[in-house]
């Protein structure tokens, strides 16, 4: 494909308008939206008007005109894009958090099983956070197989398979219905995170018979740093089903002022401290980024960008590591290369912000909202010509990895 | 008093030209500080930067340009106003979310202990969230006793004397020293919820030879809706104390992404997941609000400023049962009568915005930054012609308390 093609890509793109709903730096191509998604327009209104308005003139009294439903309304609105229905879904604390208590739920709720399993390499915080989980529940255990060993290690007394549903290095995608069956068959609870999936590839949680999920805002949602994250649990599992982190929002009525904890019907019995009404404005607007988008919509500009990254990627010397079937993937490339990190620094001084994931993985985000044709081209151009001129052997390119 | 007294009290009052740092709406008397901090007058330009600059244009990048050691940098701002040192507190979570970290950690070290103490009618949060953490450690149990039977019941069982420094109904505050001392005398260990004191009081937590405390950042701190909390941990038990939510940012290398958690060293060790960077902005710019401020300051002026509230409201027929002594108490004042929902429903109609608590206290935020005594004097003016002309008795005012 050469600059015109990509060009011509982009102008027949269907979702091409949709990149006006962001601000986008002009300096530079952002292709770490699934760390980090850009700004959307609207955020910057929402939020002043957020502060201004409803924080400062209307004080205390929004909290009775749209903050004590924000987190429910907000879960309501990312359902439709996991495949949840209403009432499913809730936006709070953080992935970390949620995990947290999905985790102790599932295995106090597991009649006498007491393993946690999971992969080898999952995101940091998913098992470090089953570390701590399962120090809750006395006997319970974590267990950590290979990739390839999970199915063989389901056995009668696993509790609760915790996967991530596309992986944040590698970007495979489990096929979350079959794997879902398989714990099922063995009696164990499935917890999904779906950080790398949710607003990347169509989700369809219901459809796939999931139990549990956890997903992050910040990354294709939107939702700006640090955004609140959101927890799914089936319809099916919510009465059975306790928040160890029994807050006050979570209360059956939180403004009954009473001693004793009595979780709250449904999803809402999953907060636990007062909402973070700022993070969920923001979140709010940046969900609102996929009005109208169809997921398939999303999925097909996303192989596209892929196979033009991909090529283009192998063809300066790079070896793609993320699966070619789309259905076996996210909506991010990875590349190895022993230099990844300096090759990353590199790109980053020329403008092209993409990710380093240790040791050895250069990482970019193809988020179809706002990440064109004519950017993958540009992007794996200058890609080439690091690759080509070397420059990334300078010393200055080796100083130490922070947040990438 | 007169209300030209009032006036010559505010033009003599030496904080008296910190209200301009605040955005004030001109048609309330806003006495709910206590429960939602007043906006900030350099919030709004502070967060559009954030997001404009450090989000928009910056992108990913803002992670290594201030965002990854905001909760350290914020609580180093707090720890001055709690007598603590830098290193010792950190901005994270909800109030709940901590409560639950440093619950359990005290009672998985307190040597087969295994009671966790608190007074009956505390924040609710508290209690229901120590439920919550007493049931992920084996053998341990909450006992909630009344305020006055505290002192008696400490035990050789106590693992933890859990309670909140200013009482958010009554006012009536602790006496930090002496309670942590008679604690410590029986071998028990203290967490403070500095709630209703952070900003409020003088509080000196190293000078009490405080173990752990939690604090709100929406109420006093000016942070802003379910702003981020924090926590304080002395520096003698940093090393021996576990964060039971081992998230990804309490690790000792975020980034080196590897599958076991070991906790980083200090204060870091207490962060969970992602740290929620939009509302740490709006956070850190409530805190500046007290620049220059001492804390002696505020607290003679909210003793003067309680004076005259009380006079003119025990005036107006409402009975006080905020302690009169200064020491006793924090900075707002709540009076009881049976009557109180509608009442202040009647306030808030005629522009005073106070606060209603279950099941009949009137409360009003006393924040010696924002608030003056002419305002004490209107809002006490309003109080007593409600009272006199009885039209608090109206049916409009009889509807369900939701948040107030």
């Amino acid at each position: 494909m050469t600059r015109d093609e990509a060009r011509a890509a982009d102008a027949r793109d269907p979702l091409g308008g949709v990149r006006a709903r962001f601000r986008l730096p002009p300096d530079v191509i952002y292709l770490d939206g699934n760390s980090l998604g850009a700004l959307p327009a609207t955020t910057p209104g929402a939020m002043a008007a957020g502060v201004e308005t409803a924080w400062g003139n209307r004080l205390i009294r929004s909290w009775n005109e749209g903050w004590v439903e924000a987190p429910r309304r907000i879960g309501d609105r990312i359902a439709p894009l996991i495949g949840a229905a209403p009432g499913e879904v809730i936006a709070c604390d953080s992935t970390s958090a949620n995990l947290y208590k999905l985790i102790v739920a599932a295995l106090r709720a597991a009649g006498g099983r007491t393993t946690v399993l999971s992969e080898a390499g999952n995101f940091p915080t998913d098992l470090h956070v089953a570390e701590g989980a399962v120090a809750a529940v006395p006997g319970a255990r974590l267990r950590v197989v290979a990739r390839d060993d999970i199915a063989d290690a389901l056995d009668a007394d696993t509790a609760l398979l915790l996967l991530t549903h596309v992986h944040y290095t590698s970007g495979r995608r489990f096929d979350m219905a079959a794997v879902t069956a398989a714990a099922h068959d063995m009696g164990a609870t499935v917890l999904w995170d779906l950080s790398h999936s949710v607003g990347a590839v169509a989700v369809d949680l219901n459809g796939a018979g999931a139990d549990l999920a956890v997903g992050c805002g910040y990354k294709y949602l939107n939702g700006g740093p640090g955004a609140p994250a959101f927890l799914f649990v089936a319809e099916r599992h919510q009465a059975r089903l306790a928040n160890p982190l029994s807050g006050w929002f979570g209360h059956a009525e939180p403004f009954a002022f009473t001693d004793d904890y009595r979780p709250a019907d449904g999803i809402d019995r999953w907060l636990c401290g007062t909402p973070p009404v700022l993070g969920l404005m923001a979140l709010e607007a940046g969900i609102a980024t996929f009005d109208g988008v169809t997921m398939a919509a999303l999925e097909a500009k996303s192989a596209a960008l892929f196979d033009l990254f991909r090529a283009r990627g192998e063809a300066a010397g790079l070896h793609c590591i993320t699966p070619v079937d789309p259905a076996g993937r996210g909506s991010h490339i990875s590349f190895r290369h022993p230099e990844a990190w300096p090759i990353n620094s590199a790109l980053i001084e020329a403008g092209v912000i993409g990710d380093f994931r240790t040791p050895d993985v250069l990482r970019f985000g193809l988020t179809p909202l706002y990440t064109g044709f004519e950017d993958v081209w540009r992007a794996t151009e200058t890609l080439g010509a690091i690759m080509a001129d070397g420059r990334w052997r300078a010393a200055r390119y080796a100083e130490k990895a922070r947040v990438t």
